[in-house]
């Protein structure tokens, strides 16, 4: 199940660590890098992470037997049409990104069907920092990767993605699009359009220099994900929008719901929402933190 | 300037690391504590946390130059009441609540003014934890204190409660009333909304065990806040329900919005809003990580 050649599609720290685990396992022959960061694929090449790059992706895909997508989700559709004409017969094909739907649709615009060698995924891993020096081996200890393969996809393929995932130490499991797409927008997406547009809106507000130097520590906790990476949110946005958009639109009435709630000092209301609310977070996400896992970003 | 004899009314977190910092500094001669719980008080004595304590208010006062309130919002007036003929000339009154406007409030109802010698005060400081045991005498090292005064407040009285909070290492800043129930509004009341809202709405969702399996450590930052004190925050939403139902509102305005945006794809908008927010983030709050902090729950 070793890999001859994996052909990495934007070497930063998703694919950079990637390509360190298999390396420090051995698991892997060559590595070519593509990017459009001469810089940063030198980089790579320094720093062992990479043996050759080219910025040409029908060029870095040539001979691969495994080529894995690690771009931005509004780059997935011209990926694949560089792609196109250079797969090889044996290549299996696996990306990294944070909705999966729409990587599908760009696959079917491009080829006209979902390749049945192609495993859609998504590592719930990341850090704050990006670029190949970022980027470790261990990225993926303990994390986990939804693969989210449709009825075409071929068993074969989905199994060696399963493996490469398995060596550099993640835990892989499977999920139906729909339900990727709905569960990230609930966990991930809304979240962090809860923090973008909470700290959007303080920054408006006249006293903005108070308003942030009397801010404790529960605020710099709650707004850390406000500092991700902008381009990568709008894409996700974009790419998801219909699961995001819809939950953003409950939230709202949500929040409309409790500002009346707080403005007619109904106190057993609000007691009963923030004591279901303490006991799912309590039951829920402190059971999880039995797994380590590190600062993660989407 | 040392203090006499301090009582404290209601032995937790925060007035029990008040009495250990004065203590440790020999800042203050005997300390009275007084409280419901007999097993919390007799453990505050055994810590040597207090000196000795009694569950009647009138009778803690009685005697001490300096009176801290610790007690939860919606016990503010009672407290008052229960202190009322018993305050010695010389003493003075502070306390330690969320909200300021509230407590001015239940001081002037039960005593027709705002007595000169009470010092509304809030310490911008605390752990995960309550009770007694969990406090310690460094819990105020550089940490701020927010003091707010009215016209009436008599300057002595500021100056002696400024000199307790410097003894303990805080930081004592004065502002006014409203300005501070705004901006505590905007950067802890308003975000801890919005946690509790986010899991009590994820919590009703269909999937809730998925959504919470899959949940990132992002997810976790973002709402380790939604484990804080039901109790209390009912208590701050009520106290503070004018500033606080205002923000959630006009947040709800700016997710509705945002939700329209979403779901029309409009990608420069989405980057505009997201970079907005994080440059505001980057540019305040990491500023003020040079400040070390422990973990705050308000």
């Amino acid at each position: 199940m070793k890999i001859e050649r994996l052909a990495i599609i934007g070497v930063g720290l998703i694919g950079g660590s990637l390509a360190r685990a298999l390396k420090a396992r051995g698991m892997v022959g060559e590595i070519v890098g593509c990017g459009r960061g001469e810089e940063n694929l030198k980089k790579a090449v320094e720093l062992g992470v990479i043996d050759r790059y080219t910025h040409d992706v029908g060029e870095a895909v040539e001979g691969a037997d495994m080529i894995f997508l690690a771009v931005p989700l509004s780059a997935m559709r011209d990926t694949f049409a560089a792609m196109k004409g250079h797969i090889a017969e044996n290549a299996v094909i696996t990306d990294g990104g944070s909705a999966k739907g729409s990587v599908i649709e760009d696959c079917t615009s491009v080829f006209g069907e979902v390749l049945p060698n192609f495993v859609p995924g998504h590592p719930i891993a990341g850090t704050e920092n990006s670029g190949v020096e970022a980027s470790f081996a261990e990225l993926y200890n303990d994390r986990r990767i939804i693969l989210t393969p449709v009825y075409q996809t071929d068993e074969a393929a989905i199994a060696r993605v399963q493996a490469m995932w398995r060596y550099c130490g993640a835990e892989v499991t499977r999920m139906l699009v729909v339900d990727h797409d709905r569960i990230l927008a609930a966990t991930s997406h809304l979240p962090h359009m809860l923090a973008f547009a909470l700290v959007d809106m303080l920054s408006r507000l006249g006293d903005t220099e108070d308003i942030f130097r009397y801010a404790a520590g529960g605020f710099r906790d709650f707004t850390r994900i406000a500092s991700s990476n902008p381009a990568m949110w709008r894409d996700i946005c974009i790419a998801n929008s219909d699961a995001v958009s819809s939950l953003v639109d409950s939230y709202a009435d949500e929040m409309k719901e409790l500002a009346s709630v707080i403005r007619s000092r109904d106190g057993d209301r609000l007691l009963a929402l923030f004591n279901n609310a303490k006991q799912a977070r309590d039951r829920y996400v402190d059971g999880l933190n039995q797994q380590a896992e590190p600062l993660p970003t989407e």
